[in-house]
C-alpha cells in the first residue's frame, strides 16, 4: 500500500529561516520530505510553501501535527497554514444543466480512477443528463431553480451537501449564479468553469461576444467561486486558435474541449492539493 | 524577375456564381490564377474573396483592370473592392518611444529582405532609439508631443508623411493616442501593437492588471487603430503561459517577446495585402 | 430538414481555368456553392479543390452527377475526385484495447449528436472495456489475437465489418499492428492516434522514449494507417508543455488528454470529408 | 547598487534531510535566502536543487564559500555542485553563418540591457554578417573552415576564445560542425539552435523533410552541443502550425521566429545559472 503523506499549504510574511524552520521540524521528528517548493512574492513580501512528507517514521501522530506545528511555528512566524493527508479521499459534487460535455470528461477520469475523489453525486436543475449519471451509477438530484424559490432550494441543496460530506463542488456548465450564502459556505471550494479568456468576455454568451469582437484566440478559464461574477481566483486557463472562418458554433465547439480540459485540470490540482488562494489569485504548486 | 500579379480583395452580399463570375473575368482574359479564397459569413450573408493572377498575358492594363471591374461586374453585384499590385512596394512608417524590441525586430527583417516594403522614415516622441535609426541609415524625426501642441504636431506629421508618401504606419509601442483626424488619414492603415490579449485589459498598463487578476496566459494584439482605444479590427494575436512565479518584470519581459512576433506578422500580412477589414473585423486570408 | 449538399474533393495537374470550369459545372446547373477552397502545390505543380454546394435546384440527380463530372471535366483534366453527400451517414468501427480516455471522448461526442456519424460496433482484443460499450448500448466483440491466430481473426473481423457495412475505422489506442491486408481493405479509411509527435518516436513507448531523451515538449498524432508503422498521412497533431518535473507517469497522463483530442478532432475532419490524402500527406480543408 | 547573491547548483544520491542541510549552511552562517526550488528525480533517486542568497551578511568569504561548501556538505552527501555569483558578467561568443535572425535578436537584447552578458566578439566562416557585427561595435572575425584545415582553424580560433576569456559559445545558426575536440574546452557550454522539434529531422534540412513528411506543427530545439550530432542536452524547444498551404520557404520563414525566440531563451536560462545539466538531460530551474 501507499505510504500515509502529510501535505502542507503554508503563507506568511517572508523573512529568513522559513524554508530551514519548516524543514527541520519534518527532519528532526523523522518525516522524509518527498516534495518542496517555495515561492516569495516579493512585490506582496509574502512567502509561500507546499511540503509533502511520508509519515510512517514520523513521531508525532496524524492527530497532532496541525496542533504543534500551530504551537511551534505557525505563531511565531505568523503563518496561515492547511494540513492535509494523502489519504484521505476527498468528495466532490458535480453540479450541471443540459451540456455533457464536461461532465462526460469528469467521468470517464473518476471511473478510469485517474482521480483519488469520491463523487457521490450530481445536481441539476435540469433532467437531461440524469441518463448519463445512472449510466455511471451515480445519484442524481434535480432542483429546479427559479427566481422566487432560490433561497429554499439552495438550503435543501446545502443539506444534501451537508448529509453526503461533500468536501468540495464543480460547476461543470452549470447555468446558474450561486448566492453569497452559498459561497460562503464552499469558500474557495467551489469550482467554476467560464467559457472565455477571463477577463475578457465575462457574463452570459462569451462566445457570441468573441465572435463580434473578432478575436483571433478563444479561451476558457476555472475559478474558485466568489461572490463577483466571473472574478474568483483563477486555477488554470487555456487558449485555441481560431478564425474569420469559424462561425460561433465552431467557437461553441472548439470552446467546449478547452472547457472540459481545462476544468479537469483544475480539479485535478485541487485533489492533489497544490493550489493556495491568496488575495483573489492562485499558487499553483508543481 | 518575378512576374506581375494582380491582387483583388472583394465584399459584396452574398449569392449564386460569384466565385464563377470573378474567375471568369480572370480566365476568359488571359489571367492565370495563382491563388483564390473565398469565404462566406452566413450570419451576415456576406462574400468575401481574395484572388492574386499573373498579368503577362492578361489582356486588360493594369490601369484599366480598376475600371473594367467597377464597370462589368462590381456594379452588378454590389462589390466593394480593393486591387493592388505585386510589383509596387508600399512604403511604411514606423512610430516609436522608448522601447527598442518591436523596432529592432522590424528592421532585423526590414534589412534581411524578408518583406517587400520600403521604410523611409521613423518617427519619435523621444530622442532614446535615434541610435538605432542610425545604425540602419533611416530617417529619425522627433516630435515632442504634449496636450498643449498635439494638433499642430499632427499637422507636421502628416505633412512629413505625405511628402514621403508614406502608404502605412505602424505604432511600434509609440506611447501615444493619435486624433480621429489623424485616423482619418490613415483609415485601416494605421496598425497598432497592445500588449495584452484584447479585449481583456484595455488601456495602460495591461501587465500591471494581468498580474493583479492573477491570470495564467498574457497576450499581445495587433489592429488597426480606430477612433475608440484599443478597440479596431484585431490582425493577429497571440498568448503564452505564466506562472505565480512571475513578478510584473517577467511578465513585461515575457511579453515583449509577444509584441514583436505578433506585430510583425501583422505588417507581414498587412504588406501581403491578405487582410481585408470588415465592420470592424479583420477577414484574414491565408 | 438541412438541405441535401454534395461535397466533390479533386486533385489534378494545375494548368489555368480549373477553379472556372469546377465552378461554372455546379453554377450553370443550378447548385449553389456554400464553400470553396483551393489550394495549388507549387512544388509538385498539382491542383486541389474542395466544393460544397446544394443540390435543391440542381439538374443532375444524386446517382448521376459523378459520372457526368468524370465524362464532362475529370477525363479533359486529368482529375482524381471523391464525391460525397452530406445527407449519408457513415458508420464507424473503434477498436480499443484497455486504456478507456479516447472511447470515453469519442462515445461523449457521439451520444451528444456532435458527429454525422453511426457506431455500430467496438471491436477489442481485451474484455477491459466491454462495459463501457454497454453503458452505451453499442455490440462489443473480442477477438482475442496472437501470432498464429492473426490471419483467421482477421478474416472474421473483416467479415463482421463488412456485414456491418463499416465505412472507417478508429484504432482509439488498440494495441495492435494490424495486417497489409487489412490495410489494404481500408486504404486510408483506418484512423489511428499514435501518442508521439511523430516523426518523433515511432514505435513502442513513445512516453518513455521522450522522457530518456529529455525533451520539453510531447505531442500526439492522429495518422491514416499504412503499411509502415506510424508513418501514414497525418491528419492532426497537437503538443503541451512538460518539464523535468515530469516523471513518466505525468507524461502518460498529460499525453492522454492530447490523445483524445486529436484523435477525435481527426475523426471529425473525416466525417465532414475535409480531408484529402495526396503522396503520404493530407490536404486539410477549412 | 543590487546585492552580491550567489547561486549554487547541486545534485547528489536522494536521502532524508537535505534541504534542510543546505538551508541551514546558508541560514546560520548569515545568508539571506531569496530562491529555492529542489526536484527529486524518483526513476534515477537523484536529488537536484538550485538555491540563490544574498551575501550581504554571509560570515564566509566569496573565495572561500566553495571550499566551505566541499567540505561540511558536498564530501558527506556526494555532491557535485557548480557555484555562481550574480555580480559576474559572463563573455558570450556568437558564432554565425550567413543567417541573420538569431544574430540580431541576440544582439537586440543585448545592447537594450536585456541580459547580464558580455559579448566580446562575433566568429563567422562567412564575411555576410560582417556589417552587422560593425553595427553594433562588435569584433567580427572571419575563419574560412574546410575539410583539410578545420585542426588548425578550430586552434586558432580557440586561442581566440581563450584571450577573450570567453565563458560560452553560443552558435546562432553557424552551419558548421565542430569537432569533439573543441566540444570538450567548452563542456555543456555550447550552445546551438536546430530548426527542428528534435529529435525529429536530425541533421541537415529539416525543414524539407518536415515538409516532405507532413506533419502540421513544426519547431526549434537549443541544446548543447556533444560529440553526437542534435543529441545534447535539450534546453528550451517551442512549436507552431502549419498546414498544407505552407511551402518549404514558408516553413523556413515560420520557423526563424521559433528559432530566435527559443535560442535567446536558452540563452537567457543559461545567463541566470537556471541549467543543470545530468546525463544528457536539462533541469531548467523556474
Amino acid at each position: 500500500m501507499e505510504n500515509s503523506h502529510a501535505i502542507i499549504l503554508i503563507y506568511c510574511p517572508d523573512r529568513p529561516g522559513l524554508v530551514a524552520a519548516v524543514t527541520d521540524f519534518i527532519n528532526v521528528n523523522g518525516g522524509n520530505i518527498v516534495g518542496l517548493e517555495q515561492h516569495v512574492d516579493r512585490q506582496e513580501g509574502t512567502f509561500f510553501m507546499r511540503v509533502e512528507w511520508e509519515l510512517s517514521n514520523f513521531v508525532i501522530s496524524k492527530e497532532k501535527i496541525g496542533e504543534y506545528f500551530q504551537t511551534l511555528y505557525a505563531n511565531k512566524f505568523n503563518m496561515t497554514f492547511q494540513l492535509y493527508f494523502n489519504d484521505y479521499v476527498p468528495k466532490m459534487a458535480v453540479f450541471v444543466s443540459k451540456m455533457s460535455h464536461c461532465l462526460f470528461d469528469i467521468l470517464a477520469r473518476y471511473t478510469a480512477g485517474e482521480w483519488k475523489v469520491e463523487i457521490p453525486l450530481i445536481i441539476s436543475n435540469h433532467e437531461d443528463l440524469r441518463w448519463v449519471a445512472e449510466k455511471f451509477g451515480i445519484e442524481f438530484h434535480v432542483f429546479k431553480v427559479n427566481k422566487n424559490n432560490k433561497d429554499i432550494i439552495e438550503a435543501e441543496q446545502m443539506a444534501l451537501l451537508k448529509e453526503k460530506n461533500i468536501d468540495f463542488i464543480v460547476l461543470a456548465r452549470y447555468m446558474q449564479i450561486v448566492s453569497d450564502n452559498f459561497i460562503h459556505n464552499y469558500h474557495d471550494k467551489i469550482i467554476n468553469i467560464h467559457h472565455s479568456f477571463l477577463p475578457a468576455f465575462v457574463g452570459a454568451r462569451p462566445y457570441h461576444a468573441a465572435y463580434e469582437r473578432g478575436v483571433k484566440i478563444i479561451g476558457a478559464t476555472s475559478h474558485y467561486v466568489t461572490a463577483e461574477l466571473d472574478a474568483g481566483p483563477i486555477i488554470e486557463q487555456d487558449v485555441t486558435r481560431i478564425s474569420h472562418r469559424d462561425s460561433i458554433q465552431d467557437l461553441v465547439s472548439k470552446g467546449q474541449d478547452l472547457e472540459k480540459i481545462v476544468l479537469s485540470h483544475a480539479i485535478e490540482h485541487h485533489i492533489n492539493r497544490r493550489v493556495l488562494v491568496y488575495k483573489n489569485k492562485t499558487i499553483l504548486f508543481s
